[in-house]
């Protein structure tokens, strides 16, 4: 592929805690010609996510760290260009960990799945499409287990997860209560994602007692996709036999000084509730289940998304800085070939 | 039942958190004749527990408070001497709330079950095959899901309900590993309850270190009955999917200020596991199932059990207290009328 120049975004220092714009380095390299059993696929959309703090973390995680020098590991959907892959021919639109760059040359392995639903914007199959929208929906749906008439309370709940999360516990006919940061977000909540009631946790005095306000009948699921005092406002709420479901810690910023908080034993057990962890990737054979029903949704206006894109591959290095800022107004993602 | 003197200990001061002696009164009174529908208990065994602390508190919790003046609440075991009721006759075995006193005059509501397994000692309705039993059989099965060749750690565990969980742990197949506080109670747990493994917590310098120590491959069952330290020490060596049962707080003094500890979320998400409250009420309906099987396992001398036993009703105001101190080597009881 010796005509093409690939613009790619690589670690360049490992930061302590959020990685920002000055521990990446943008850098060109030339595009090698496939190996055999190899496709090449031109990015058009690459992802951003609060997760890539953990990605970068030199701390035991999911997945090994990214190493210094590497692309930056992200999820981007494109089009493949070539192939020496018989189950893959030019056209095809992908999505899959490509990295944060303009080409990637790879392997099916790489690939998370063939986007087939071509009559919506490819961009979706990074968010509400994509591992945002298939984690509200196994999460709320596999741990959470909400039933018709539960009030269903979700934290970052304007963001691609909690977004999602908000409007599948409608359909599911439960009751929801969004909680987001800033008067924005919370008007967004309700006029763009039909949350019955929105809190904004900057804005309100006391977070419980809104709480308390929103959910008469108590909390019966939690989607918690922040740890910290928003959580801590929310467990002393719970209604009996309440179901947590640990999506995100998106409020703690290092748990290299591990943080404290109250505890939760008693809440549980007063409650006969449960926490439990959930993790996306855990869910992978049954992705296909879950696009499925999220785009007949999206098709049918019963879900909708925010998008906030920003073009060119320079907008990457302080792309997830700006998430952890709060700047972003629905899932980031970044435009290539605009 | 004009011949008969009760004999009664009343709640006479609402204690602020751990009941002593002093919150309590001796008192005599009359046993009135049963009413239609009532019968007469002659206690036998009264029941010494950590949950009183809760019963007599003024916070809500499971139930109402225990009334100043009031008998304080117990389950009790013993014998019918009178009954109105045609499903009692005198002789009858029966285990309930019938409280710390000498009779008890009460309608079936209070009785728990008759106790039919006359070949054992009356003692073990109070224990393991009381609540103890019953709560240590659901916690683990329901709440814990142990699969063969799991690790299965228990707190207090020489403790009437950590002893049968240990031992039910064992039939299921696991690997056990118990945590006590002082070197008897962690040689109780491996000599007479047969853990695999036992770690004397107050002896234990890096309890952490302890626990990883004796669980290679990570805590896949983690059955706490304290909160606190030993729990605090337990979470950041959960294997994956591991499953936390909440089914006590014994090691927390005071819920008045709530106490805080290292958060929780990030050991359930990377560890993908739950923690779960349990409450043995909740499994009303099926502690027949429960009591058949824990009294096979006690006949056949798979499930050992160790008693407390004070004697006279004298005993009974610092006794829950004394459970708190961890005076004692066994399920606590007060025997009457030895």
């Amino acid at each position: 592929m010796q005509n093409l120049v690939n613009r790619q975004v690589r670690l360049g220092a490992r930061p302590a805690d959020i990685p920002q714009a000055e521990h990446f380095v943008l850098a060109e390299a030339a595009v090698p010609d496939p190996g055999e059993g190899e496709i090449v696929v031109r990015n058009q959309f690459l992802s951003v996510e609060p997760a890539m703090r953990g990605w970068v973390s030199a701390v035991a995680n999911y997945s090994a760290p990214v190493g210094l020098g590497e692309v930056m590991r992200a999820f981007a959907s494109g089009e493949v260009i070539a192939s020496r892959h018989r189950d893959f021919a030019p056209g095809d639109k992908v999505t899959g960990l490509f990295g944060w760059q303009d080409y990637a040359v790879v392997t099916p392995a790489a690939v998370t799945r063939k986007v087939t639903e071509t009559d919506l914007p490819l961009s979706l199959s990074l968010g509400v499409l994509g591992l945002n929208g298939v984690t509200a929906y196994f999460g709320l749906t596999e741990v959470g287990e909400p039933r018709a008439g539960d009030t269903v309370v979700v934290s970052t709940a304007a963001g691609a997860v909690g977004s999602a999360v908000g409007q599948i516990a409608k359909i599911a006919g439960c009751r929801t209560v969004g909680i987001a940061g800033g008067a924005a977000k919370a008007a967004q909540c309700c006029d763009a994602f039909g949350f019955d009631a929105a809190i904004d946790y900057k804005a309100a005095g006391d977070l419980g007692a809104a709480i308390a306000a929103a959910c008469p009948g108590g909390v019966d699921v939690y989607f918690d996709n922040t740890a910290g005092r928003v959580s801590d406002a929310v467990l002393p709420h719970l209604a009996m036999r309440a179901r947590v479901v640990i999506c995100g810690t998106a409020s703690v910023s290092s748990w290299e000084t591990w943080p404290t908080g109250p505890r939760v034993e008693r809440h549980l057990l007063v409650k006969r509730a449960r926490m439990q962890g959930l993790l996306v990737f855990d869910y992978q054979a049954r992705y296909g289940e879950a696009i499925a029903r999220l785009a007949a949704w999206v098709r049918e206006g019963r879900l909708a998304y925010a998008e906030d894109i920003l073009d060119g591959i320079e907008a990457a290095p302080d792309a997830i800085a700006g998430l952890y800022r709060g700047e972003n107004r629905g899932k980031r993602l970044i435009r290539l070939h605009a």
